[in-house]
């Protein structure tokens, strides 16, 4: 989430009531997780272990638990409770906003775009021109639509991240206000998911077609022409480059990235990066050809068990 | 279900036309199936297999198709078609209810909780306090749902259980009148579903979250502060503990118990009990580190043909 | 999709704008896509590779991008580009009709038959009698439905062919026109889908039932009396006999057969026709008895390993 205007970083601290270090004027222009940050950004961190990884990251101001030294250019917030305290940013900036009607406000839909009966969309949706927005859909708020996309019945765009923090045997809940933007000529089939990033934008590229039941985690970013068939899931924070095809029920982890063009054969189990143009099978996953010969020499076992005897 | 009030061994008997042995008064204080049987509970069976699991479950009266010894302090009620007749008291007790419009009757939602639109409420459904219902969400009859529970867009609570009888070559439906009962403090995500119980309840135990298009089946019970990630499949007459993980893809088959803190990664398959704070990895599902040095050795096999050659 | 009344192969040629090859009367009755063609079909072929299989499948008219030797008694339609023009036709005899409220014009449904609110009909949707459509069912144009069928919540029976074909790098969508076919006495679980026919007909076989988040793809031919799990997903042109079981998480691949009676054990991944009556497990599935013997063995590498040392 990007503020407009920037705030100051003795702003915020008079916001969450906390001390700070650095420059009081410092600039926070947005506010992301640890995944999707840049410069300008403000993110949270409140374990030593991961202290370093958000001091260095492209992060200028971190939401912390501890003085610590701050890096040069950089600003700290240093706070308790800074997991509650980056729920109270993002909701007080984007607070929560229940649309009771089935149109929420600040609705922009283009030329020749068409709803079916019992469409919910939020507000501050934009649908681009030449859309097919199928029965029962439920679009949220913020969520950016391109132009000739479809989206097929009953599909969700923009529920929330799955993100939580485990304190003391509970799960607390991000607040999450990032958004969901689908480009040009995407077709998104019955029954798909695709969540809102936490902070930043969950991403489907131009020309990118899912058929039913794919879910897309938050903060995924998808690449230009893949094609998902039904009931594939990626997690959160996945980047899919163009051109990759998951055939049915493949399951992708969190966090990883797959290569342009890489081709994932059905209900295989990614857990790692996909090089670019090779294919791929198996949970876990590795290359197919690897995968058959694998397959092949579990065959001759009992075999290899007689000479063994 | 229980009988509010409960019914003598005569009456029922009476509504059904089939004989009785015991007491005719003999209490019946509510009808489930044999996975949920409690004292004071009526149980049937059908064939000579399933007897003594019938006759010596916790249920005290027993729909049975032959006349046969008593257990003391039991009743039975003996009749041609057992599967029929129990339908038939279901119907009887709980029939079906078609809500025409989006509101069923005997509504209850506390204060603070949120509705969007086309929300479709069946009758006898109680929402607690602060709780968000997002769009397109169905809640069918008789459905509890505690306080500060999220449920996403398009999900379904409710829905009848799969349950069948196969009888020369054809499936005849159970009647189900069990309930949904959601706890405190849940998140459910788009597009999942949770069965009803046959005749007793499927329970969603206090804080416990799940990501989108997650299937829970009838009559299973989830403990608190368990976490389920995306396309998660748990089939009916499951008990999971406190504290489970199941990540994305994991399925699970019918009446197994996964023990406290079990984590499952994900696509595995589970087919038999967890043990608790083990994690799991495979379909079958084995322990993890099993699982690894099995998928190690598997690698090595090139090497282990190589040299018996 | 059938032309009534059918055309003659000059009029599609004056349509299209393209040659013709044959007796300028020569009658096309109806146009499928090549896996379900019969006599008095129009089939399309853009690539030499499949030039003879559409010429020698049972569709007696051709649209194809080269002048070829025309079989006896067939009609060639000669087009620069097939697919589209193959689009074209469907396009015209088989409009897009976007129904602007919940419910689309000669739509017809039976005596009682129960429908629960937010169901989104198209048109031309015809529903037997004593069904019961759970609230939030989305049934799309053309489809026709038995008696005595449920459907439950939020699914959705009609939404398009998953079906593109790939030219520089980008996928072009088929205009898809076949409906989708439920016979008596099914059951589709809540967020079912069932895609429609590219041309022809997806059907599901009298006494078939299915438990929720079911993917059926196009043109896919359902038996009698099936039983399939909940989270089950098979592809476009399979066809399952009757009485065939698949538990949950079962993946099918396109363009199969699963023979009379066969079982399949839950997550397993179908890459092949199945034989009548067998039991089946794994990804990629064997007879399940193999397959156990297999896992056996497995068991024992290190066993093995530790003999060869």
């Amino acid at each position: 989430m990007d503020f407009l205007p920037g705030k100051s970083l003795c702003e915020l601290a008079e916001l969450l009531g906390c001390t700070f270090v650095g420059d009081a004027n410092h600039l926070v222009s947005g506010i992301n997780e640890i995944h999707r940050v840049r410069p300008g950004d403000l993110v949270f961190v409140d374990h030593p272990k991961y202290y370093d990884k958000a001091l260095n990251s492209a992060a200028t101001t971190i939401l912390i638990d501890k003085e610590v030294d701050c890096p040069p250019g950089k600003g700290l917030l240093v706070s308790k409770t800074p997991f509650n305290d980056f729920n109270k940013l993002t909701r007080h900036f984007s607070p929560f906003n229940p649309w009771e009607t089935n149109r929420g406000e600040q609705l922009q839909i283009g030329k020749g775009t068409k709803l079916f009966p019992h469409v919910s969309l939020g507000s501050n949706v934009t649908i681009g021109e030449d859309c097919v927005i199928h029965a029962g859909v439920v679009i949220h708020d913020n969520t950016v639509i391109g132009n000739r996309v479809v989206i097929h019945a009953n599909a969700v765009l923009g529920a929330d991240a799955f993100y939580y923090q485990k304190k003391e045997g509970k799960y607390s809940k991000m607040h999450t206000c990032g958004r969901v933007v689908v480009h040009d000529d995407v077709e998104i089939g019955a029954l798909c998911t695709i969540d809102k990033g936490v902070t930043s934008d969950t991403v489907i590229g131009a020309g990118t077609k899912m058929d039913n039941h794919v879910h897309i985690g938050h903060d995924t970013v998808i690449g230009r022409n893949c094609l998902f068939a039904a009931q594939v899931g990626i997690a959160g924070c996945v980047t899919v480059e163009d051109d990759v095809v998951l055939w049915g029920q493949v399951g992708v982890i969190s966090d990883i990235r797959l290569g342009k063009g890489a081709v994932v054969l059905g209900q295989s189990g990614l857990m790692q990066d996909l090089e670019p143009g090779k294919t791929y099978l198996g949970s876990p996953a590795q290359e197919a050809r690897a995968k058959w010969r694998e397959l092949g020499m579990i065959r001759k076992l009992p075999e290899i068990i007689e000479k063994l005897k």
